[in-house]
């Protein structure tokens, strides 16, 4: 042991993965939140650790913690030097790009960055480059035809092969000799948290797809609430089923690393694949909407599993038959709600007292949208709200008075990208904000999302939740999904159109007379339902149109029933 | 199911649990962090759940997250009718003052509020309580005795029966009706998370007491990293231990209500009745120094545990014979490092390859400080720094070279109240903290805490850490407890002196030729430590000077050997 108090100018034996201050000089004490330092934090802490596994190419790719924090270092001095320069919003974002360095799915990035949805027309993916002036793109091989053929910016293509030869890994490389060079000295971390993290935009299924800016801090606890929530370690695997380019991943790509965890990466969304890695890969955690869940319990190669996984579920409520199928499967349900702004924001939190209910009562309160997430503020259930409106006024308590979810806080996005009348107009004036969701509240203070409000059938005079006749008529055992809409009734107004698509074995029972399926559905409900929400209509379908997200698309369902 | 779009003057039908936002207009999607969301949250989504046990008086106490919760309110009231109205200070901090509403240990609160050391002389109380400026003083019955006699301030105090008649509970009624009235919307958010959230002492063991500014900001993020850290959630059940006044309880004070965990409180820190609780009150957490600990495993009570228990340890580091004896309960230290400040800001964090290692082995790598904590930045260990340095210079990670522990980022104090001198030697003029501990850094960026500068025995030119012959003379089979400080001496300038507790059994088997089992130590010390960094003297104490929190003081020690 020595003891060398003057020695100033030996240098360090090893690189500090720390990022340099900014030159404001900031008390001691405010550092400013950034996911970054996720990274930064298990390349030091756990270096060897296995990060990301790529698995789903001809030559499997994997990178330890260290290493990618590397890729992520290379990657930033590689697009300092193709000119990007407007600085602080490619720095701030290293480790999401850098999780696009391995394209999970398959990823543009526009400048901030963005993730685009790989689902959408290119002409929606031509908006989005121009609207959000995208200065370089960097896209996986499958999809360069989605990129407009005069695109002025310069395109990075990625084979996905993360071997020497792939464009990809040719601009990273370019990448390394600055690494070298300077290490994280030459690069700073951002002096403001309020700064922009990402901007994601909306899958648009009406109008423009908006662009939604969140920020470093938002981004940081969001993520930080979710390893909380979801119980993120680093004995965990976490299996990418939701596509990235959805709300940034629920900010899955930065919980999992603030908590140490294992990614796996897949090109596709293949049940059977899923279960392979359920099986063999020890995953603990996997995010899907329900109609994907639905797929997996359902798939062949389902089976108990042996050791539990516990499955996010967020896009529209689990139904009571896919929560007992995920629950005999040994997969548990958490089930969240958000928009595309970041992770969850609100969540159904089991209480001690359902133990001991049947399936059919705890699927019910599990179906709930619950209360404020960790780290988010107050969610409420408001009188339908007006631009402007100061005072907003709660619904009582009573599970039934219907009002549209408001909230405020860390987690919600800092504005629409340059469009400052939607931003003004979904916060009110500057009070909350308005997701545009209706619900009611129930006495325990859960929230219970019944529907957007287009997606209300007015029935008679009556309102009708769509999402509870679903929920009923998907309790049906020949019943593997379905969706319902409002069609016009010359006498009623609206009448509930129902969508069914049969489980397997069913397809075959009701080969032949599907007709009596429809009246049974119909009988079926009567018992469950008020008469005006009873579906005047059933139709057996062999699927459903759906987002890229696995919502499934009611505006396409609405136009088939306009035509009937 | 019913809509009623305008019914904007039916009031709801339960309080919501939400303070107002402050009059300033702040953007929707920035929310001040502050823990007492935490305690908001938890009564909101779990109002029946059990927050508080209080067993350890003739009609023990009990409390819901929701009773709490009230309890709170009413205490903020009652401030504000006794004549409290510096305002932000105390509304900002009343999820600790509801903590100390059932007076767990035994405490004192000034305006802040802060928490004072029961363990401090009359004189050192007098001077906090004057320095500090508070305006009320919460007491429990059992300290009266350490308040000055002639204090103008008004003092409140609390038999700690939770009962009617007891002045505490007067005092708590006197804001019920307030709360009553007004609810949460009588009290307001504080706009600023950068304003103080706590004002603990130091312990002082050398010079005046220094009161230590805490933000909500750090004191928000602290919390819930140390929950998640510790894996603490609804399941959790945290037995204090630790006293809360000792760095406001590691931040576990919130730590808990964030994991929406029940928490005992007990009056003494008594090792029979903490192995009632651990064997009867479902126990899952519990944090104490390594010298609490020592007493825990070799209490006669003690025992191999159903489930494990998590024990977090900080205040020194843990020998390889502490550590293997609390594994052999069944309890699982997780070693952390932290100042006065806040809760822990390094951990160790094992790594995947210790788990085929031997005891000895894993535990020298057990007992090093670790890595930045979740939330906390970078940690460096550099050459001694002098006042206004503005680059620091790491020392090479070599696990040899010993230099200062410094850090910045959120989990640091503010400032010391009242003291911009202390408080700008302490920041070395704006860069960065100085803890003033000493330690190396190793090859992996793991910190190893060798001493405080004042520790350090300088014996023949050479510097021997104190803390390494401890944890040498540790792993002797007779050695219960062990402390080492520095003793003049003509040749060598300094020699150490080590104070040691035997263990009973050993107590016997040496009686009558105590001065053997000193002989005997000397040369298992020599097998092991080099020649300079040997015990020239073994003293057989029957205990150890302690601080309230449970560290040696080391300056009683040194007076000891002064006079020899």
């Amino acid at each position: 042991m020595s003891f060398a108090p003057t020695a100033a100018s030996i240098p360090p034996t090893h690189p500090r993965l720390v990022l340099r201050q900014p030159d404001v000089q900031a008390p001691v004490h405010l550092h400013p939140l950034n996911p970054l330092q996720f990274i930064l934090r298990a390349a030091e802490i756990y270096p060897e650790k296995l990060a990301l596994l790529h698995p789903d190419i001809p030559y499997p790719v994997s990178y330890s913690f260290s290493v990618w924090c590397q890729r992520i270092q290379n990657l930033a001095y590689a697009l300092i030097k193709a000119g990007i320069r407007s600085g602080d919003r490619v720095r701030s974002c290293l480790l999401l790009s850098a999780i696009i360095a391995k394209l999970p799915y398959r990823l543009l990035l526009t400048l901030t960055p963005g993730l685009i949805n790989i689902r959408l027309r290119p002409s929606e993916v031509a908006y989005i480059l121009e609207h959000s002036g995208s200065k370089i793109v960097l896209v996986d091989h499958e999809y360069q035809h989605l990129l407009p053929p005069n695109l002025a910016t310069p395109v990075i293509v990625c084979n996905d092969t993360g071997r020497l030869g792939d464009p990809y890994e040719k601009f990273l490389s370019d990448g390394r000799a600055f690494s070298q060079e300077k290490g994280w000295n030459g690069l700073e971390y951002h002096a403001d948290e309020d700064s922009p993290a990402l901007l994601c935009y909306t899958s648009g299924t009406t109008g423009r797809p908006k662009g939604v800016v969140t920020t470093l801090r938002g981004s940081y606890l969001a993520a930080v609430a979710n390893a909380f929530e979801s119980r993120i370690h680093l004995e965990s695997t976490y299996l990418w089923i939701l596509p990235m380019f959805h709300a940034a991943g629920w900010t899955f790509p930065w919980a999992a690393v603030f908590g140490f965890a294992t990614q796996i990466t897949l090109r596709t969304v293949n049940y059977s694949l899923i279960w392979k890695h359920f099986l063999n890969s020890a995953v603990t955690h996997y995010c899907a909407a329900p109609t994907v869940q639905i797929g997996i319990v359902n798939d062949p190669a389902a089976r108990t599993l042996p050791r539990p996984i516990s499955a996010i579920i967020a896009g529209a409520a689990p139904t009571a038959s896919l929560i007992g199928s995920l629950e005999e499967k040994g997969i548990q349900p958490i089930h969240v709600y958000g928009l595309t702004q970041y992770g969850p924001f609100t969540r159904n939190y089991p209480q001690p007292s359902w133990a001991t209910m049947s399936l059919q009562e705890r699927s019910k309160l599990m179906a709930r949208q619950g209360h404020s997430f960790a780290t988010a503020q107050d969610v409420r259930v408001v009188y339908p709200p007006k631009e402007g409106d100061k005072v907003l006024v709660d619904v009582p308590r009573d599970g039934a008075t219907v009002g549209e979810i408001v909230t405020r806080g860390n987690i919600v996005m800092k504005e629409y990208f340059r469009d400052p009348e939607a931003t003004a107009k979904a916060f009110l004036g500057g009070s909350t904000f308005n997701t545009g969701d209706l619900a009611v509240m129930h006495p325990d203070g859960a929230i219970a999302v019944v529907d957007r409000s287009k997606d209300i059938i007015i029935s008679g005079g009556e309102n009708a939740s769509s999402l509870a006749i679903e929920q009923e008529l998907a309790s049906h055992p020949d019943v593997l999904e379905v969706s319902v809409v409002a069609r016009n009734h010359v006498r009623w107004g609206e009448r509930p159109h129902a969508f069914v698509i049969l489980k397997a074995q069913a397809t075959s029972k009701w080969h032949g007379h599907i007709e009596d399926f429809g009246d049974e559905l119909k009988t079926y409900a009567k018992s469950r339902l008020p008469g005006f929400a009873c579906p005047e209509w059933v139709q057996v379908v062999p699927e459903l149109p759906k987002t890229s997200t696995g919502k499934i698309l009611k505006t396409d369902l609405r136009k088939i029933v306009a035509k009937l």
